[in-house]
């Protein structure tokens, strides 16, 4: 192995074992069967693996595979700015300088091709502005509400979150980039208010 | 929505929900900080990481994204089947009748379309006799022993398992299908156990 190859190992390693902390990140919502809050790494899975399985709700402009490597990479920079609950009340500017400090330093342990292009696929991501990242933002908060109806309410008891800023604060970003998977959510989020408190 | 399209539905999110339960499936491994045990879900999300950044240690017949996909689907059937540690002991042909019986009743939740692509992926993956295959295997065995390096020995210790036998449970899966990988593992490996308990 020649120095530089082994140069770039020693990074790219580097980065994978520093991204292992995204498993010690907590989010706000709890697994289906309620039994812990779920991690930032184990949502990323989730959230790529939907990008699978729902590839068919994407325009034909979207590409599946650059919406699954968004997915994979979205949170990283929560292992130094932290997870940010979308019913929180947070300084949004305070939390977007966090977060660009942290892909600096993150996405800089890389090797400097591959450090500028999870960058550039990151912030793209946030952007929320090309057809792949717009996707990408709706199945990014898809899986939330699931999780929250199947145990029973979880962050939205937490947060006391009403159904109409749920529509405002997730479903508007749902039903922009996945149109037929708000239309399958919706009904099912106002069935489980009008149920009541559980 | 149409009939047909509410069920398409219908299906893909009972199958996205079930796959949540991979969050609760325990590795032998721990995190690099040695807290707790890793689960398959976050394990996953990591070997979709580590093929993303690694892609370059891939020959040229490898297609990354289909690498990514078999990550994000390897452990599924665990679901039900659980998860197999490397170094224990198991009986392998009831395991493999446990998985295929898992593999059935997972894969099975998708729409028919789906459950076939998804069924013959995971397959590929199994037999490990295709370009992209032996990557994902390869991958899929390089984070732990980074893990148990970096938490101090891990599931090494737990097994009681020597440096030989490394060579060849994993070792050899992780240099057939990413000799580089196993180039720059290797004398880590060496150094680690040269250096005694910990």
């Amino acid at each position: 192995m020649t120095p530089a190859a082994k140069a770039r190992l020693d990074a790219q390693m580097a980065f994978l074992m520093e991204a292992d902390r995204l498993k010690s990140v907590l989010r706000a919502s709890r697994l289906a069967d309620g039994s812990r809050f779920e991690n930032s790494a184990e949502h990323s899975w989730h959230f790529a693996l939907f990008a699978m399985v729902l590839a068919d709700q994407a325009g034909p402009d979207v590409r599946i595979d650059r919406v699954i490597r968004m997915a994979l990479i979205h949170d990283l920079v929560e292992i130094d700015a932290g997870d940010t609950p979308i019913h929180g009340h947070v300084d949004a500017a305070a939390q977007a300088k966090a977060e660009a400090e942290a892909a600096d330093r993150l996405f800089g342990l890389l090797p400097p091709d591959q450090a500028a292009d999870f960058r550039a696929l990151w912030e793209e991501f946030e952007a929320a502005e090309t057809p792949d990242a717009i996707f990408a933002k709706a199945l990014d908060r898809t899986p939330a509400p699931l999780l929250n109806m199947a145990n029973g309410g979880g962050s939205w008891h937490d947060y006391d979150v009403t159904e109409d800023q749920i529509s405002t604060r997730v479903g508007r970003t749902i039903n922009k980039g996945a149109p037929g998977v708000w239309s399958w959510l919706q009904p099912r989020i106002a069935a489980f208010f009008r149920a009541g408190p559980r």
